[in-house]
């Protein structure tokens, strides 16, 4: 199945629909298996030590999974996250961006299921592992 | 068991160890039994439509279960959020601050497990629940 | 609201429509605000050192979030449980039956959410937080 | 890192130590990277219309997990299951096995994460998806 929109598309849309989020986060990379993600790390996701904050991670993951499932439906506005869990594995590295990789498990009439595993860019182990549901509105 | 710390005694420590927070997150309550914060909601943890984000409310009850462990341990920096789970089932109402009730279920030698309860402030049903554990230092 | 099922037609149901779990859960109580079901511990649901089971913490909390879901909405058998959540905080007490509260905290369109707090038998501590998402067909 | 317990020592131990799981669970294979068990299918897991229940997939998730994790640590007895978060996503077909293929994602000094993705034996897409975390007693 062709994507219906590729990482350009998927980054105009973030920045139309979603400009505070500008700047912030980049998808990386889109095909059929996988979706990447970056979240640009500034001063504002630290935490004291130097580390990302949770909620950094968590709206990473969000990004990534929720685009994920419009790489595959279109640019529908009204996919709403109904369920999150997220496992925090490791600390983050201190001044280097996070990535995302991104698989979509699930992609029902009604629900859709992701899971996004997030790196310290460059390093080999997961520092966050999370999975995602989405609603989907009527199409 | 008496308090370590009251809410004022939280904020202050959340003031001092947290300044990017500072302005955003406020402990309104603190007693053996429940926590309450507040999220005082600005442009910047907004969604398109008018709802707080995800990533906001999920900070919220981050920062509610942390204070409420610090609440009874004292003021241990170290504690790290190692799980989160979070059920979002209604739709913030627009133009109002979110509140979060939360109780420690749990608070152990290495590991404690708290919960929180999200409400758009005045409101009786909940917007969001959330547990998450944390990794507690030794002490 | 009055409920559409009380704990009599709902362990009537459950012994009707999932024979295999009669004898061991039962429901104890049910109404608007709580639903409590029992799990009737015996040797095949414990593990060694006599501790019960994470599966049937599992299946009690799946049963109790269920039936409070059925006791609402009537017996429609088709309900499926899509996300779980489950922390296991304390060891359950050797020889005990556990008790499930449950509490609904979202009866929408398309999804249930509800969340069980798990306590053996006569003790004041909970043993285990459930929260789980029930995918509810059309009516 | 070689494993400490391969696919037979690991049944071996299963058989020894979980009695009660004889002839319902096995490990199928085990290296670094991987773990495989299976549940053999019998009607005590069925629920109505022939699809297996959740607790027995949440059994089927925390076997593999917790082996995986015996695979790398030895026969340690103690490691107890602290949360777990599951996604159901398609009904496993009637009449086949169930197999979970298992990662371990940390193994730190006291805690262990690991997932693990189920599919109805010959199925191409997974029916679940699960991540548990356990704490490991000190070594």
């Amino acid at each position: 199945m062709a994507l219906k929109m590729d990482a350009a598309a998927l980054n105009a849309f973030l920045g139309t629909d979603f400009p505070q989020l500008t700047g912030q986060f980049a998808v990386e990379h889109a095909d059929e298996e996988l979706l990447i993600a970056r979240l640009h790390v500034s001063e504002s996701h630290l935490r004291p030590g130097g580390t990302v904050s949770g909620p950094s991670m968590f709206a990473l993951a969000d990004v990534a999974i929720y685009t994920a499932i419009l790489s595959n439906i279109g640019p529908v506005g009204l996919a709403v996250t109904t369920n999150a869990s997220i496992d925090f594995m490791r600390k983050p590295e201190a001044g280097r961006d996070l990535l995302a990789h991104c698989r979509l498990l699930k992609l029902g009439r009604v629900l859709a299921v992701g899971e996004a595993m997030i790196f310290s860019d460059g390093q080999e182990k997961p520092v966050a592992r999370c999975s995602m549901t989405y609603s989907i509105p009527p199409r």
